[in-house]
């Protein structure tokens, strides 16, 4: 426990021998969480299609609010009034906020709807209407209205929301940005990461729900000398915790190649957080270089569309990591989603063909069973990675989700 | 026992003194329900937005099936090589089907929307095509094809359909038809039901998921001899149950005044349900005259405009059941929706501003949150007023939930 986290504590207590994957306990003041661990995304202060109760029952145990959105509705001071995020919510449990500005980066050019945070493009969102010094300028997504969003804003809100864990605000560089755009806007990020620990200080560590812990990002685009230096820094600060950011890439396998090489340069006695990242391969990846957190809102978007996740390797699904319960092969197709499975759906005997016709009606009930047949298999995969830490069998397990490592 | 009927029973269990409000249990093949119960609608197979898990913890016992739904997607054979309605859709508890004649009869007008069942206008349906002596012909409301639908097949869809509960075809005739059209309307659903009884036991009175018992239709429009006639002809006949149907007025009180004349006039030893009914003042005068049974899509339905329903009486809610929480007056209220509930939402002690925060994003948690509080309301309704018949206190409670029975 450091002086200025008296009330977090990250604990390491397993490793996997043949990769860089641990298991460990992150402490907050809202409880405690196993690692490695997926984090639901409750974007507006609620989940997409399952009450914060159903998501506990199914074994979640860490929840992510989204500064930028909870600041415009209901307001930052809403929430602090409402009793912080996690109480607000129904949740009580362990929280984190992001800092808000991937939104601010990223809104209006589709990027938040991004697979890969790279393929978003480099031209200013329509929102977004200055970066300077200070902080950004953008306009509201609801109503059009004028706000800025500096590092000790950022952190203002986030105290107000309350979560446990909070994240400087960082620039968000697009992927087509230029290597010079890209190093003055990490100059400016650490920067303004050195003005969020002292604004964090002068709120006395502390937000509408009692302490927080303040996790710095490490960014650096496709550049290993940024990402080096990123990573430089960040162990050099008084952080928590830290977090992979920046664009990760134009490509899966560039993603990879990112956190491969950047999460190894990261001190070994703070979690890992990766942002915004969540398929099965790139957990799985993640892990055995060393992540300990996850946030992705893949499983809970997919499940919109009638996509259910399953083990790769398990059935054919066509290279993805779930079935398209849309597809007219699933019309009399009387099994599970998952043979095995314990979700509500799986283990009441739901089939495809059920779901299937859910589905081609728009009855909500499919989005709601298929929502939490994601979410439980997410926590499955979670427990799966961690007993196959604790096991030492890392890259054999990986291999019976279907996933190598390389 | 019956003959007819081995594998159901209804017993009366406890009678009010002042009132003729009865408790009772229904055995079926899938389980027993304690009367007065409230029927959840699972029109095409679904709760609208709730699992049927869900439903079942939040006290839940006897789900509906819409026959003419199902017909029409995925088909009544489809459902039953799923297993049958309880088995299909999860909720493995009993079930209970209509006849599918009430879509029929009213879609197109907005009947099935009414609250008050008289409010649909005495035009026929577009999408209703003929009536005869053999039974209704119907386009689809989904891709337009042309469907028949007689006594006959309505027994054999709902046998495939495999619910608990079966529903004899009748004419639910518009609040605007003439006593002469209804009287021979009437004379028709009577032939169609020695014919349903007669189907009923060719089939050998089973479905796709066991034995089934069959209920009969009583109408007779807003015409007390017609309703006389109507009950007359029921008891003769070997139904297991009788359900009150047919233009139940234009009023609500038009409706108390003709469940007051008529269900007094059925059999004693066979259950009665009141089809399409179920807001709480409807319940205790339904209840008082000895209803044992309710269906409505109200309590679900009103969710998703931000209706939650509490208790008259306690709170002020403009003569209605529920709160608007989309009402501006919620937008900084730190209280439960209801104090003392123990729904999810109200347990967990999710306040009406975060409620109606989440409403005016649209986020589809404020429909479960508010659904899931609905369905529990009505559960404890029915908990209270099984207990009031009990304690011989039906009266006094009704009052305590701000309804005064005449």
């Amino acid at each position: 426990m450091s002086v200025r986290y008296p009330a977090h504590r990250f604990t390491v207590t397993a490793r996997d021998p043949a990769t860089r994957a641990r298991a460990g306990v992150l402490e907050t003041p809202h409880g405690a969480v196993e690692t490695p661990a997926f984090v639901l995304c409750a974007t507006r202060g609620a989940l997409k299609a399952a009450t914060m109760e159903e998501a506990r029952s199914l074994g979640a145990t860490l929840v992510l609010g989204n500064t930028y959105h909870l600041m415009l509705a209901p307001g930052a001071e809403a929430v602090g009034r409402l009793g912080g995020l996690a109480r607000m919510t129904g949740w009580h449990g362990p929280t984190l906020t992001d800092s808000g500005g991937f939104q601010i980066f990223s809104m209006g050019h589709g990027g938040v709807a991004a697979e890969i945070k790279g393929s978003r493009s480099g031209t200013p969102a329509p929102t977004l209407i200055r970066i300077d010094e200070q902080g950004a300028t953008f306009r509201s997504y609801l109503d059009g209205s004028v706000h800025q969003l500096s590092p000790e804003g950022s952190l203002a809100a986030q105290a107000a929301i309350g979560a446990d864990l909070v994240v400087v605000l960082d620039e968000c560089t697009p992927f087509h940005a230029t290597r010079d755009y890209v190093e003055r806007a990490l100059a400016r990020t650490m920067r303004w990461s050195r003005r969020s620990l002292a604004a964090f200080d002068a709120a006395g560590g502390r937000g509408s729900a009692g302490p927080q812990a303040l996790i710095g990002i490490a960014g650096g685009h496709v550049h290993e000398d940024l990402r080096r230096a990123a990573a430089e820094f960040v162990n050099g600060e008084d952080f928590f915790g830290h977090a992979i950011g920046d664009s990760l890439g134009g490509t899966r396998e560039e993603m990879h190649a990112i956190v491969a090489f950047q999460a190894p340069l990261l001190r070994p006695d703070r979690p890992i957080h990766l942002l915004g990242i969540g398929q099965v391969a790139d957990i799985w990846h993640g892990v055995a270089h060393g992540i300990d957190t996850f946030d992705c809102v893949h499983p809970t978007r997919i499940a919109r569309h009638g996509g259910a996740l399953v083990r790769a390797g398990v059935e054919d699904t066509g290279g993805r990591d779930h079935l398209n319960l849309r597809n007219a092969r699933f019309r009399d197709d009387p099994r599970p989603i998952e043979e095995g499975c314990d979700c509500p759906a799986c283990s009441s005997g739901l089939s495809r063909a059920y779901l299937h016709h859910l589905l081609k009606l728009d009855e909500l009930a499919a989005l709601l069973l298929i929502t939490r047949h994601n979410i439980r298999f997410m926590m499955r995969l979670m427990a799966a990675v961690r007993a196959a830490i604790a096991a030492g069998r890392v890259r054999e397990e990986a291999a019976a989700w279907g996933v190598r490592l390389g």
